[in-house]
């Protein structure tokens, strides 16, 4: 919608008017361009441009990832839709638009992998694929600094503090299926605290996460998420990295989990649960420097992408993911030649 | 709205909800930090945050002005009314609500002097000073790389490109009394221009500015800006600057006005016309650079409230104003003591 | 002093000239805007301004601390004085009126906490704080990666590399409770050294933080802190913490604490034990990007605030604060309608 | 060549290798994003990036210009045909291929229009025009700070400060019809103006452009660019502005001319003399501020194209371009409904 | 004193006590590199730093004036004396000493050029010239948007507001012997204006310097400056630029002179009046754009130091400078072999 | 090469052609500042200049580490031979010549400290080193996020992706002694990745890192690199750290170590290892924010040298280095006078 019209690091585009371009997709890319629900700094309407990016790789449509040993832009078939039209200004429609966008492309067995945008486009997000995969038969991975659970702010019921209320209100997510991973500060308030806790959500806050460690806390969360539910939806607010790794954002809050904590914790999400939508939001580029946010959700994205590949491919009888593997072991060790090819 | 609770280098607070708090003032500044109309880089929001603080001298309610020989905020009675609440993602409700603060200010007697915000605020700026003065009797000095006549954009009628067409359309402006300059660049298409003409508009672009010089395109359009018209209402977008003067704005325009300029001009403006209203915007400090464009900004306020002190001087019988006349002429030039005081 | 007049986030102000505008008040927070004693970088004569505004929430006087559920500026009584007026070509003149601030906020019963300002004010904040509470009474824990203990430098007695040798050797704070925790790099020498250790400080360096863990290291300084002490000064150089998470500084050292220690270590200090004053200090905002130091600096303050104020909760019966306690756990998990209210 | 494959503004992709994809063009931009000939600030490689997309504008293949009332982009046939693959690290491979694809776009009949990449490509940019319409044929009109006629650098013949002299050694470009705008500051030293001299280059200074006036200097130039040639070929390097208008490049000469001087001599140029060659160059992305000097060099390129586009339209018969005619004037000032449309 | 030692441009070191170093030296610079005056924005303290590295070309001590066909730094001899240790902190210390390093330059016979700083530094560099000059002898030709004549600030007589007080006050200069131009903005008030005219200094505001021209206001100032006085101080603040220009300073004000105009006026002053002493101050790196500001210091004194090597040429019995003669008229145009040499 | 001729914070120079000017250094550092092979954002020929001054404590060639309690720049002879004179448009020039100055401080016996540049310099870097102590006889520990493996990019054979496959296939180093730490992302694929392993490299990707453990995988890699080797050259490659901790590079990749990392394993292998050779690269001043990544870049190599400075020290008898003694245990705690003295 902004600047150019390219695609992900270069893969093929498809146009969710028309069906034919995207049958048989895997996953399908589409951005959503609006940051008019920003209570703070905006600038996240620039954030699918620069998700689409920012790599000083080729643009290729190839990424051969070192640590899955799959290349998520040719093993599965990632195509990019471009942006849902959003004006900042007209967030009612904005949500409209979106929302039809995901549902169209969950309802054609691809996983929607929306570019944000303020986190205001998690609500249409995961409504859309809540449509097509049942109301309440998805649960929530949510990554934020911010519960993001506010009830009317600004006067308004829309905005990027308040998406999870109206997808837990709208039954389309089921409260106590929504995981909340690396919550601090000062928000909300205990009026919102007390209503999170009727709907049976499970929040972790940055005390638990130090104290317990962060992969006893997800080992946790991934029992509570896959029960009773067919799908997973991730929705990752990059501000749930500290501002020193994430500083091109809305809402910085000190504190954060580090990029390779979040890299780690989405590929084990990607890897062992049954994503079926994902959302990476509130890169503003505007407060970025050298692009250091923009890189890290670009390889959110690819990290997510890289660990569906691998899930399928195990799935399909490839041999399980060792992360302790070192890197060059089980290649082909002996040189062509020599082994007499 | 953004940030602490600041008045304009640190003039007294009014309340637009207490009549009593602002009457008998001159000027009554509000700040509209809206930014949802922006149709590329955001920002502008905390443009009245930025254009009340960007001053290196102490927030103490004075400014004597060198050139002029008036302190703009000791010789005028100018409060500061504080932000209307706009959200950004709602760009109907703000500008109704920026209309209405602004009609109360000027039903009160007050000059409104509104702080954008994005050039959205345009519409409900002058429509509310017309309400007051009645439609068709105000005229536009439109400072602006871009005319702001769009039609539709992105679907909807309101937005930072189609304020003066909507002002025009309600006829609160009429289209023979609207004078634009500084407009440049590649916008907007042939319709939009013929539009324009329909309603006998005149624009100064950079070329014509160029070739006659501003000051004689000044004197031309202050002409018509008076005939028929009991008020002036003076818009000054940001971008009529060059870039390298005001590099903190959503769509700079290469090729501007230098900040001398400006001032000069504004200070003409509110010194020989009648102004009504002012409103100041598109300062968005994300892009700013060591608060350059907004030091303008806050620049022009003073300029014109300045020039509107010295008019009002003049017109009590004052020296009228000499432009060529040196800095310390015509000052105190003997000490008191040896002038036996 | 600089810029507007605001307090920190909004909380009430009060006037040091006037006893009764603080009477009773829990916290006093103060500004001293000076940098004049950098040896490097300045700009910390804005840290005052940016560590009171840097936050995306309302600047409401409220801030309800998710972890340790309780809310600082409503739980305590938090005032702000604003600024001591800080010439910072004068540096004598500026520790002596520092210096008689805080001691008027402590002799009140508050807690005086101040804005800096370079390093240099820890003198005049924690001499003020030990001449109301005794000299010798009041422990310090010191967060740099710097000891700060020079002698002279550039000629001068004074200067943010020297306060703590002056507070040691004018017996305000003993020598053998004075604990420095995140030291590192190549400053001071050998004879400095030696000094230090002639008057038995502790001082933690990073790599024994490394080694031992901060969280031992922590326990045992706590140890020494209160022995025959009565208080504890707590005074934190945002450098403490590593330049990728604190760029915004005068003189940033590699390799030291990640935001998240540097909190949790705050918080548990203000937990645990009598704290009596509590500078922050170094946030250049010149040097800054996206404020992402100024908003830790915020943070910093918060968290001390909220540990103090729980620290008192827990004093007067409420339940001790347990970091592992799930966010949600405990809350009003019954709506009030279901609970028959 | 270096992020997403993009074209100028939206405008149709062609591709050298195929010559049916841009028959009969009229103009074909081509990239060259070399900087590997810098000798000082590296980052004109991302200058053909930039300059693609600094816009704030749809990118779709349309820009109506006001002041000259063509739409270059549709009034032409503009095509662009991507980037040259240049590997900064060699210089000589790097400068054939694109004298290649220079000359291969001058044979076709179309003007080429390179992108820099730093002004060492302006040696195979001429070079190439002058291959197919003849050496010595064509004159050079170049904007510089610098004369970059230096003859051995870093041991190198070739580089940024070079290209003119290899230029006029080749005889590509006749000396004597050399002439440069701009020039100023402390180099080159006395040997090289002697052979400047020699040459018989005409050079204008800043100070004979101050004292004499831009017009007047081009007026002058002018003559001697048509005399004896068939075209011209226009240099443009973004450092001939002051770096207050374009602070994004590598060697940045306080003292230039304005944005508003560039554009206008730009479009004069290209408006009054048969141009056969462009190239823009030594804009550098990494120490440009919010993108205003790639806002800039975008807005020399649509300046150029709408010149000639008119130049085009005046030459089959239209009305001669005026630059005092007001922006409105004969338009269609009557609403097609009121004309009985 | 900050960074490494290095000095201007590559010209060779001497050292202000041993006069050995510097006996017969046309030109000292010396660094002052003192920021503890300032009132707001710090960091002038890095200004000698980068005024003395801020040019693209090699630091080898030489710089062919294209304009003045001078090289002054071969043609002068011109030495670097280093920086005054100068602690930010101690005023009254860092004016003494920076006071006694210039008297050590001028009592030599040479012009010192002092790097600032912040503009403090001009009481002790104007009087420690007028001591060997002659209290009175030496006029004033001071380019600033501020008259920097404030009485007391912040309780101190000393700072960057009030150094032509003092220096008027003191009679080192004499009041009607003092030059502004530049002034604009709204500082300082009534009474110290009062006082300015009583001095019977002559101050050039921006808006007198528009309606008259620059080129006539400094025809009229160098006939007060010569009369009955026998050298010529020059104090060049970066801030009199327009903030465009020269973003890198304290305390930007909109609306001043461009980059060319600045360049022009001292080069100017120094080939047509007997300068005895030059200072450039207020250039803040910190808030600097790719080195801009820095640039058009380096750049001023580079103009500055070119003049003075061309008056003398001139005196010398050389050809008078032209402003309109071309840049390569006059050289030698005849290739040496042709010439048969 | 660029810019004023520094020093290493202030080292004694001397001179590659004068032997006796480096006779009896342990090391000698010399700047490659060259980036014409860099694949993506260039600036790294800033890297030298940025790295010999990035440090706010004076230039003064001692830095007592704290840590180690050595003063690296006194307890060794460290001089700083300058820089070769690299043009970046001629990579296989610049690769010759740094080979030889390399070969030139190797064979004097001292170890060269290489200041990149970028990566490309790592071929002649080690290869220098590998011709003075054999071929097959120095192992490779190298920090990156990138394998640099490459085989041809951009039709050329050398460039910051290539440099390890040319020193393997060139026999320099042997495969199988070659160390990699930190890899991760998306490069190089699989072919490549084959390769690797056919030559026995020992790449450590970030997940085996994490699983693992920094320490463990050290322990492990020391083992390899000094079996049948006599020495260890150590390359770091600035972008092993995560893009929060060094935003300044030409090719981040989220999810890198901390600088507390990286500055511990640094350490620990130049005091565990006979280290021959050391070069840091990839340091790209443009892209840098508050020069952290300089600072860090500058950590890197005082603590390469304190380490190299301690190992000696134990070697010739003195005490171990224990990394959890407390900073002022050991010292002369008891003061002088006290003690007798």
């Amino acid at each position: 919608m902004f600047g150019p019209d390219i695609t992900f690091l270069g893969v093929e585009r498809c146009d969710l008017g028309d069906p034919a371009s995207f049958e048989g997709a895997d996953v399908v890319i589409v951005g959503a361009p609006f940051d008019g629900g920003t209570s703070n700094r905006p600038g996240a309407r620039f954030g699918p441009m620069a998700l689409r990016q920012a790599c000083y790789l080729p643009h290729d449509g190839s990424r051969p990832s070192l640590a899955l040993r799959v290349d998520p832009l040719k093993d599965l078939k990632v195509l990019d839709a471009g942006d849902v039209e959003c004006f900042s200004g007209d967030i009612e429609t904005s949500i409209r638009d979106i929302e039809e966008a995901v549902h169209t492309i969950s309802a054609s067995g691809a996983v929607p992998l929306i570019l944000g945008g303020d986190h205001t486009v998690a609500l249409p997000d995961a409504r859309g694929v809540a449509r097509h995969h049942g109301y309440g038969r998805v649960s929530m991975i949510h990554f934020d600094a911010h519960a993001d659970t506010g009830d009317v702010e600004f006067g308004n019921l829309y905005g990027h503090g308040q998406p999870m209320r109206r997808l837990i209100e709208s039954e389309a997510i089921r409260g106590d299926r929504f995981l909340q991973i690396g919550l601090r500060g000062y928000w909300p308030g205990p009026d919102t605290l007390d209503w999170m806790a009727q709907q049976r959500m499970r929040s972790y806050e940055m005390t638990e996460i130090v104290e317990r460690g962060l992969t006893e806390c997800l080992t946790e969360a991934f029992a509570i998420a896959t029960d009773e539910c067919d799908g997973v939806f991730l929705s990752v607010d990059i501000d749930v990295c500290d501002p020193g790794h994430a500083p091109g954002t809305g809402t910085p809050e000190p504190g954060g989990l580090s990029s390779r904590q979040l890299l780690d914790a989405v590929r084990r999400i990607c890897y062992e649960l049954p994503v079926v939508g994902i959302d990476v939001v509130e890169v503003s580029p505007p407060y970025d420097h050298a692009d250091i946010t923009a890189y890290l959700g670009n390889r959110v994205i690819l990290e997510a992408l890289s660990a569906i590949a691998r899930r399928r491919e195990t799935a399909a009888g490839g041999e399980p993911w060792d992360p302790r593997k070192p890197l060059l072991e089980g290649r082909r060790a002996v040189p062509p030649a020599a082994a007499g090819l």
